[in-house]
């Protein structure tokens, strides 16, 4: 008698990321090249490790006095004190009037998981989350996944190559009560003054709930406090807030995934109150957390020594990312590429925008998400609509369904319309030609990872670029 | 102006677990035990560790050509390989055929919570989940806190100090079509063949989905193939399932958390696709799941020579707990406890049933749940009752409220009414007696952790458990 399958019904998953990784993987093109890799990578293109990450890793393989019990559910006690102590200050006052309290989390995910479980369960005003492009997959999916409503924007002016205050604070300015905001690196968003107390007054006002993002504090300036300064700033003015603080990347153990989802209350009976509820969530996502990334890292930061150790190593790779880009910007100078790079070198950080162009036309329409090969626009008229885009597959054919499962409707490569208005012409071209002739493949949004380019590619990375600006028809730089 | 908190709402959470571990902490008696411990511990009295681990440990942290990158989501392929092999054997069909797949779990949750979230979203009819009562916490709880309606039950037959396949095959009799259905280790529960067939065919027939438990393979009989051989009869027989397999135990790393959930399928096709579907929640969950622990467990599985001391070890650890045993037999035969003490050596495996009374008389009632200290029936006129019992606060009172939340009625110590019949009568006092007067901390349904037993308490255990049968009022051993 043949049996029935229980997942009779169970289709195949969409793939929801590395569309971009495994096109570069398929490529058999000698000269391929991939730029858009997470971690930092050395000059022979290995993923970074601190130095003083082996040194530790041997020094607890041998040492007999550990136990290899359980961990607690809420991870490492004094892994999760020296997180808070790195991110705030071990003499901050939110530390001493312990307001300040954490979660040790798994993986790249855990303390959105987490964080993003507990909103929706005790927030339930805060059902609508607002998230940059580039965090749209995968922390922004965790939120939709959910239930939460997820709107994507940008701060990238890729008319003026910066990022632009201005924008977050229209962003804000259109959000709606009591929203969630995940917000990143502010490093590279130069605020003024008047920006800051605008920014704070409009949230405040608004009841904002901001989940920060600090995947990894020390690699943007090489200097650990000016990294997370920001925060002190949000701190100071009275907010409560989550932070996702991932230690994985900064110590070059990527394999490890540990992380810390960081609570900031008003006083430290509501903090309790908040850590008990985070704790029933995280037993029931994984009990008890792995232990080896949390004993590297607190054996380092614990130590005098191997902590000033760890900082010289930050700084030599941010030393390095600035001479990669200074080195990019001379060498596109020597060809004549057209136009300044100076936005190369503003840019803090390993992850920058390179400014390749992707032209938005759209005169009702304004650039919502460019991440990877989706384009979304929030039309005036039609509200938001996608613009998905296939650069190696058949380049020529654009599709453009609204987010809301409407039709799709075909337009052509070079101007397309909806209703009778243009959105769009020649999206990306550059990009495209990077990836689809030279077989360098970089994101849509052209945010690369600088510690992918080094001496061995760096000439025809830059010779590339050159080609990209020059032969592309209606480049505009 | 004073800000109002984000988590004003916010209420403490109730402590789910771990109440009779933290009652033993605050305990401040010399004398004090706990015989509960999840892990099997030394003769010393600490956790047990294989001794293949350190030398692992060592062996990869001096090895420099590994790489840290990010795991996979679904974690190291040769990890989840090697589990399977361990599971079903290298040349089982299931695996030539290529129909049983997994992904690498994080801690003592992740399989479940993994699990739990596909047949949430995608096996729709199977809402229902059966667990027996020593699961309840943490892992039926995963289930409960998604929307799934958690049965307990129990195969231990207090009166006869046995487990009893009857009680297994009448739960599945009423447990409803589509069910999910949790099962531990059976190498306990014998069962006869024509027992074992009334239950294929039973479950079969219902379309019962199992989830099994694999949480200490090789731990209970100190023979890995015969551990798992149940299941192999489940594959035998046409069954598609998930199975938690946790590698921690058996290992002695628990402080590493690693498990694989594994799926098994009627055929390849629909194997990849029930993939597809967990990868995705799994990206959501953690993303990439620590590797520690995965690496040290591929290094010794894929080295026949480390494989062989790691069995080795694993005999050891069950050869011991088998004297400790018998020298409970013995030491209690010695004392005259009343009663015959089989029933200790008759069970596999460190956890074992005392046997100490826990009577339950209630004439319509059947004990649902006899975990921690909470006593769940199933009453035929009110549904399911809780008692709950606090012996070491104030050990007179007993609360007894409906799971419904329906008012709580308090009741007397021996003997108590719900409406117009006696439910119990004298709960547990043997248990209540142990840790009360002499300070010996084991769970309420008596089922305790035979390696915390050694030479240097073993005779004031012995010696405290004859006078908790011997003193105990209405003693009926």
């Amino acid at each position: 008698m043949p049996t029935l399958s229980v997942f009779t019904d169970v289709p195949m998953a969409q793939k929801l990321e590395g569309s971009l990784l495994k096109t570069y993987k398929q490529d058999d093109n000698p000269n391929k090249m991939f730029l858009a890799y997470k971690v930092c990578m050395t000059s022979k293109g290995r993923p970074w490790v601190s130095s003083v990450v082996r040194k530790t890793r041997m020094q607890i393989a041998q040492d007999p006095s550990l136990n290899y019990e359980y961990t607690p559910v809420m991870g490492m006690k004094s892994f999760v004190q020296a997180s808070l102590n790195l991110l705030f200050g071990k003499n901050s006052q939110v530390i001493v009037e312990n307001r300040a309290g954490g979660v040790q989390t798994v993986g790249d995910s855990g303390a959105f998981q987490l964080g993003a479980q507990f909103l929706k369960s005790w927030c339930q005003s805060s059902q609508i989350v607002y998230i940059v492009s580039s965090q749209k997959e995968p922390h922004g999916l965790i939120f939709q996944d959910m239930g939460f409503t997820v709107y994507e924007h940008t701060f990238w002016d890729s008319a003026h190559l910066c990022l632009d205050p201005n924008m977050l604070l229209d962003v804000v300015k259109h959000a709606p009560h009591g929203c969630v905001f995940v917000i990143g690196s502010m490093g590279n968003c130069q605020l003024t003054p008047s920006q800051w107390t605008q920014l704070m007054t409009l949230m405040k006002s608004k009841e904002i709930f901001p989940f920060f993002d600090i995947p990894y504090q020390g690699l943007s300036t090489g200097d650990l406090e000016e990294d997370a300064r920001f925060l002190h700033y949000f701190v100071s003015q009275g907010f409560e807030f989550f932070c996702s603080q991932s230690l994985s990347k900064n110590f070059g153990i990527y394999d490890e995934g540990v992380g810390t989802l960081v609570v900031v209350a008003l006083n430290n009976q509501l903090l309790l109150r908040v850590l008990s509820q985070l704790m029933n969530f995280a037993r029931a996502l994984w009990l008890n957390p792995p232990t080896t990334g949390a004993r590297i890292i607190t054996s380092v930061l614990c130590n005098p020594a191997m902590q000033g150790e760890w900082r010289q190593s930050l700084e030599g790779v941010v030393e390095n990312v600035m001479m990669t880009k200074e080195k990019v910007k001379e060498k596109l100078r020597l060809l004549g590429t057209p136009g300044s790079w100076d936005h190369i070198t503003e840019q803090k950080g390993s992850h920058s925008y390179l400014g390749l162009n992707c032209k938005y036309l759209g005169r009702d329409s304004s650039l919502v998400s460019d991440l990877g090969f989706g384009l979304v626009f929030e039309h005036k008229l039609h509200g938001p609509v996608e613009l998905l885009w296939d650069p190696c597959g058949s380049p020529e054919i654009l599709t453009l369904p609204t987010v809301h499962n409407s039709p799709w409707a075909r337009g052509e490569r070079d101007g397309t319309t909806l209703g009778s208005e243009t959105l769009w012409s020649s999206p990306a071209q550059q990009v495209e030609y990077l990836i689809s002739e030279k077989h360098i493949y970089i994101p849509k949004n052209g945010r690369i990872n600088f510690t992918c380019i080094n001496s061995y590619n760096i000439d025809y990375i830059t010779s590339s670029i050159n080609e990209a600006v020059c032969f592309t028809k209606d480049s505009e730089r």
